[in-house]
C-alpha cells in the first residue's frame, strides 16, 4: 500500500465565503493536498454536499441543528479537528472570536494555521504568537493584504523591512459625505465595490473597522511596531499591499480581487505551485491604479481600532468584540450605521483598560464588551 | 593592523551617468564597500576629482588624452581593473560593446559583475553566461527593470516564474503620430519624460531599441524563453517591472525613477542595507499609475531587436552594433531619426545569419555591422 504523501488540510468554516473558496482551490490541488476535516457553523446541507465530494475523515457541525451519525456536533468540534494527527494545515475560516481555541490548539500541536480568522490575532495576538513559538507551529495569513506582505518579504530578515503599507479599497462609502453617511442603510453597507465577501467583513469594510483589524493583525504577524504600518486607500483593490525595505525599495503584490490566490498561497508558502484559479495578469486591463489618503475623520472605527491596538492588553479584544456585537445588531436591522462607531467607542471607554495576558482575561473582556453593546445599543 | 573587510568595487565607466551615480552610492556606503579601481573613457578631469575623493589603488583611462604617471591608459585597463585580486565586484558601466571583455574577465575570475553594460549580454549572451557558469562569477543587473525582476524573484526557483513583464516609459515619442515621428529631431529624442540618462540610452529609449535590448538581456539573465517576456508601456516609470508566478500571483518593484537603488542593490544583493538615497515611497504622490500597449508598428526597432534575439547566433550582436553605430551618427547629426530603424533593418538583413558561438565571431559580426552602417548611412 502506498503512503499518502499529500498534506492534510482541515477547513474550519467550510461553508462560508473563504471556506467554499478553499474547497475550490483544494479540488484543483488534489495531487498535493487532501481534505482531512471539514467543519461548518450551521449550514448542514452544504456541508453534506462537501462531505460527499471530499470524503474527509472528520466532519463537525458547530450548531447542532440536524443529527448526522458520524458528525461531531457542538463548538468543541473546531478544536478536535485542529488537533487531529492526520491534519497538517488548519485553514481557520471561522468568523470572529469563536476561532480562537482552534488556532491555539493547532499551533500548540505544531501545525500550520492558514489564518483567515483575523479576529484570533486581534483579540489575543500575544497569546497566539506565544502558542506558535512554544508549539513550533506557524501562522500563514489568508487575508489578501497580509498574504501580499508575506509574499513581498519572502524570507528576508526583519531588519530588512522599513515599513508596510496596507491598501484599503475604501469600501462603499469611500467618497460619501458625512450627511450621506448618517443615512447609510444595511443595503448600502453590503454593496462592496471590489470584493465579494461574507456579510460581517463587508460591513467592517464599510466602517473601515476591518482595516484597523488588519493593522493589528500585521503588527502581530510580522512583529512590526504600529508606526511602521501605514494604510493607503486604493479603490481598485489590485495592489494588495506594499512593503518598503530599508534601502528604499518597494515591492507590491498585485492581482484581480480574488481570494483564490491568498488561500492557495497559505497552503503552499513559501513555494508556489501551478494553478489556474487566477486569470493571467493584464496591467492594461487594471489601469489606472490610484491611491489616495484615508478620510480618517469620516471613519472613526479605524482610529479607534488602531489606538486599541497600540494600547494593548485587552483593548484590541474589546474593540473586536464590540465591533462583532454591534455589526451583528446592524445586520439584524437593530442599530443604525452611525451607531457602530459609537458602540465601539463606548465599549473601549468602559473596558479598554482591562488586561489580556491570559485566555480567560481575553475571553472575559470579550464577553463584557458584547454584553455591554447588547444592553446599551440593541433595540 | 586590522584587515579591511569591506568588499572592493571596480567602477568601469566612472565618469558616465551610472558611474557618477555609483560613486554617490559608494560614498554613502563606505562602511561596507571600498572603491578599489576606477576607469573612465576620456573625461580625465572628472576622473582626477574622483581619484582624489576615493583614492582607488587602480586608475585607468581608456582614451589616453592626458598623461598621468600612475594611471593605466588604453582599452586594456578595463580588463586589468576587472581582474584585480582586490576587486570583489565589477560595476560595468561602460557604454556599448567595449565592455564585453571586462565582463568576461571578471566572470572568469569568479567575481560579481554588477552589469549596467547591457550590450555585453545582448551581443554575447551565451558566451557571458558560459563564462559565469565556468568561472563561478555572478551577474547582477543594474538596469532598473532587471533589478526589479531580480528583487521580485528573490531566490525562488526558475519553475516558479511564469512570465516577466518589463515596463517601458514609452519614451518622448510615446504618443507621436507617424508624421510627427518622421520629423523628430535630436533635441526631441533627448527629451526623455522620466529618466535622466546618458545620450545613447536616451535615444535608444526614443526608438524603443532599448526595450528590445532589455528583452534580450532578460532572456539571458533569467534564462527565460522569449514568449515568457512581455512589455507594457507605463509612462510614469514607477513600477519598474512585474513578475508573474505559476500560481498567478504578481509581484512588482516600485519607486521614483532613480538609478541609486538598482546600483545599490547590485552591490548588496540578495541583502538590503539601510540607505538614504531613495526618498520614502508615497503611493499618493505617484498616483495614478497607468499601463498601455506598446505601439509596435510605430517603433520598428523594438520588433527588429526581439526577432534578432529569437534568431540567436550573431543576430543580437548585429542588432546592437548597427544600433550603436547609427545612434552615434544620429547624435552627430549625420542621420535623421527615421534612418535609425532602416539602418538596423538593413544590417540585420545583411548579417543576421552569422553565427556567434565564439568571441571572435561575435566581434567580427559586430565590426561588419558597424562598417556597413557607416558606409551606407553616414553622410
Amino acid at each position: 500500500m502506498q503512503r499518502d504523501l499529500r498534506r492534510g488540510v482541515a477547513v474550519l468554516g467550510s461553508t462560508g465565503s473563504i471556506g467554499t473558496t478553499a474547497l475550490r482551490v483544494l479540488a484543483r490541488q488534489q495531487d498535493r493536498f487532501r481534505v482531512a476535516a471539514l467543519t461548518a457553523n450551521h449550514n448542514a446541507a452544504l456541508l453534506e454536499t462537501q462531505v460527499e465530494q471530499f470524503a474527509p475523515a472528520f466532519v463537525g457541525l458547530v450548531h447542532n441543528g440536524v443529527a448526522h451519525g458520524e458528525w461531531r456536533c457542538g463548538p468543541e468540534c473546531l478544536v478536535e479537528a485542529a488537533q487531529r494527527p492526520d491534519v497538517d494545515i488548519v485553514l481557520n475560516a471561522v468568523v470572529g472570536a469563536a476561532g480562537l481555541d482552534a488556532t491555539l490548539a493547532a499551533l500548540a500541536a505544531g501545525k500550520r494555521v492558514a489564518l483567515a480568522n483575523k479576529e484570533t490575532l486581534v483579540m489575543a495576538g500575544s497569546l497566539v504568537t506565544a502558542a506558535r513559538d512554544a508549539g513550533g507551529g506557524e501562522i500563514v495569513p489568508v487575508d489578501s493584504e497580509h498574504s501580499a506582505i508575506l509574499q513581498c518579504i519572502h524570507g528576508r530578515p526583519d531588519v530588512a523591512v522599513r515599513r508596510v503599507i496596507l491598501t484599503a479599497s475604501g469600501g462603499p462609502f469611500r467618497d460619501w459625505t458625512p450627511e450621506q453617511l448618517a443615512g447609510a442603510t444595511l443595503d448600502d453597507a453590503l454593496r462592496h465595490p471590489t470584493w465579494r465577501m461574507g456579510r460581517k467583513i463587508t460591513v467592517d469594510s464599510a466602517t473601515l473597522a476591518n482595516k484597523a483589524l488588519e493593522v493589528i493583525e500585521a503588527h502581530f504577524l510580522f512583529g512590526l511596531p504600529y508606526d511602521r504600518i501605514d494604510v493607503v486607500v486604493h479603490p481598485q483593490s489590485v495592489v494588495h499591499s506594499f512593503v518598503e525595505f530599508v534601502d528604499g525599495s518597494v515591492l507590491a503584490q498585485l492581482g484581480v480581487p480574488s481570494m483564490e490566490l491568498p488561500v492557495l498561497y497559505a497552503l503552499t508558502h513559501p513555494d508556489r505551485v501551478p494553478d489556474s484559479g487566477v486569470p493571467p495578469f493584464n496591467p492594461i486591463a487594471v489601469s489606472p491604479l490610484t491611491f489616495e489618503p484615508m478620510r480618517r475623520e469620516q471613519f472613526p472605527a479605524f482610529a479607534l481600532g488602531v489606538s486599541a491596538g497600540r494600547r494593548g492588553g485587552a483593548a484590541p479584544a474589546v474593540f473586536n468584540a464590540a465591533n462583532e456585537a454591534v455589526v451583528a445588531l446592524f445586520l439584524q436591522g437593530r442599530v443604525r450605521f452611525g451607531e457602530i462607531d459609537a458602540a465601539i467607542a463606548d465599549a473601549l471607554e468602559t473596558f479598554g483598560h482591562l488586561t489580556g495576558d491570559t485566555r480567560e482575561a481575553v475571553l472575559d473582556a470579550d464577553a463584557a464588551a458584547r454584553r455591554f453593546v447588547h444592553e446599551r445599543f440593541a433595540c
